[in-house]
């Protein structure tokens, strides 16, 4: 047993006790010591050494919860501008939407559709363009961030895959710690009909999409349609409660929560294009 | 000072001051022992009997979350399809998706606008129609509910005005405990491009609807594009933690969020259709 996993294991039996009557409190709370995050970091070892300089513990049954932005930086997702080139479609879709070609070529090389497109009403803002990330989710401009970045002329691709990253991030920690949370890496989108912003899960490990809810019949013993939580989005929202966008707490982390560990995917999460009415 | 505000105060002090320094935790906690609820129940009686009856308390940082369902029902919502006698829209409507034409007669009544129609697909499963709800929402079946009722022939439709209902409840709730919690009322919805289901708000008071993010540099300094996160649907989606479907825990409790009272309504969480690309 390595420092680390000493450290996070002191409390271990009780946590995992007060973990199996799960189902009347959730804890949540935000890792407030992770440093800035630099190409080729290892997140999983900066995590662990916020959980230990914080004195603060995780168990199998703790679930965390990861910003896009620090996995994409330590997966070294960001792009200089001056190194793209636009292609002749990006260069047309510039002039519509009043956007930097060179983001829009990003976006169309992340993407695999573009879903809508919404041209700049005038000269001084811009337009919409909401597409396919090949990852499967609809998003605007394919998950692309323009801040946080050290460096003024370079933005931040979603991870490749951000299920791997989940899985690696997992197995990091569990190496370090022996303790296996569930992991869902999260980033923030707009939404048709409703305003404001919701963090909406993009990849994962050992946390499903969308469980089943347990009980097949209501308080009446009435039969139910059987509900389907989505399991990693509601998480995903919840820790928008304490992931402020300075991305000073990019990692959050929830205990209480009834779930058990499983093979998941990020692709459980969307719909086919043909179960879709608003496409 | 009454005997339940004395109860719910004993940790008044404690408490909001706890909540001054809200940012690193939130704590979510269910309501388990809240009753079965008739037409012309007090709820917020209901609840702060159930607070008593738990040894929980409340203060005016506190936010709760409360079902749709048990809001209808108290406000007497509960409609027996006997009663209901479909129009010749209704009646074809229910021969393409294969539905009982008294429920779409009501869905009809509750909506300003059918928004997609799918026909059903054979003769054993039901097509699906999606309206806009007269308070604004986009929602599958205007919101009415066919699970949880006493009496099988009859349906759930949503509080006629969920802002009001959170209102009245915050007062309630308010003269029994001398605290302010803020309220959001939350039904449990689809979404487009996304699998699973998810809690949104449908009716506030005190809690906003959408926040500006407190911060207009990142972490680096450089100025950020204003976010909004949805923080009421932040908390609705968060309550589906510990919101089972049974029905059994629909008021949820959350303390150390990071919120400020102010006036509020579910308007400011919908789209205009001129604004919504996805209509």
């Amino acid at each position: 047993m390595n420092p680390a996993q000493h450290l996070l294991s002191a409390d271990n039996t009780d946590a995992d006790q007060a973990h199996s009557t799960a189902g009347n409190q959730v804890q949540i709370r935000a890792l407030r010591t992770i440093p800035d995050v630099y190409q080729d970091d290892c997140l999983g070892s900066l995590i662990v050494e916020s959980l230990q300089r914080e004195g603060q513990s995780i168990s199998n049954q703790s679930i965390l919860i990861v910003a896009q932005k620090v996995v994409s930086k330590a997966e070294g997702r960001t792009i200089a501008l001056a190194s793209v080139e636009p292609s002749r479609q990006a260069l047309q879709l510039s002039r519509k939407l009043n956007k930097d070609p060179r983001k829009i070529e990003l976006v169309l090389q992340e993407s695999s559709d573009i879903v809508r497109l919404r041209e700049a009403p005038n000269g001084d803002s811009e337009g919409l363009l909401i597409t396919r990330h090949r990852n499967g989710f609809i998003c605007a401009n394919a998950g692309i961030d323009e801040s946080n970045i050290d460096g003024i002329e370079s933005v931040l691709l979603l991870p490749e895959d951000a299920d791997l990253s989940a899985r690696r991030l997992r197995q990091t920690i569990q190496s370090l710690t022996g303790k296996t949370p569930g992991i869902v890496i999260t980033d923030t989108f707009g939404r048709p009909w409703r305003q404001g912003l919701v963090n909406v899960a993009i990849g994962l490990a050992g946390v499903a999409a969308v469980v089943e809810d347990g009980c097949t019949t209501d308080a009446w013993g009435k039969p139910l349609f059987v509900t389907k939580p989505a399991l990693a989005d509601e998480l995903a929202a919840a820790s928008g409660l304490l992931m402020g966008k300075d991305a000073k707490t990019p990692v959050i982390i929830f205990d209480g929560v009834n779930w058990r560990d499983q093979s998941s995917s990020i692709n459980d999460l969307i719909r086919t294009p043909k179960e879709d009415l608003f496409l």
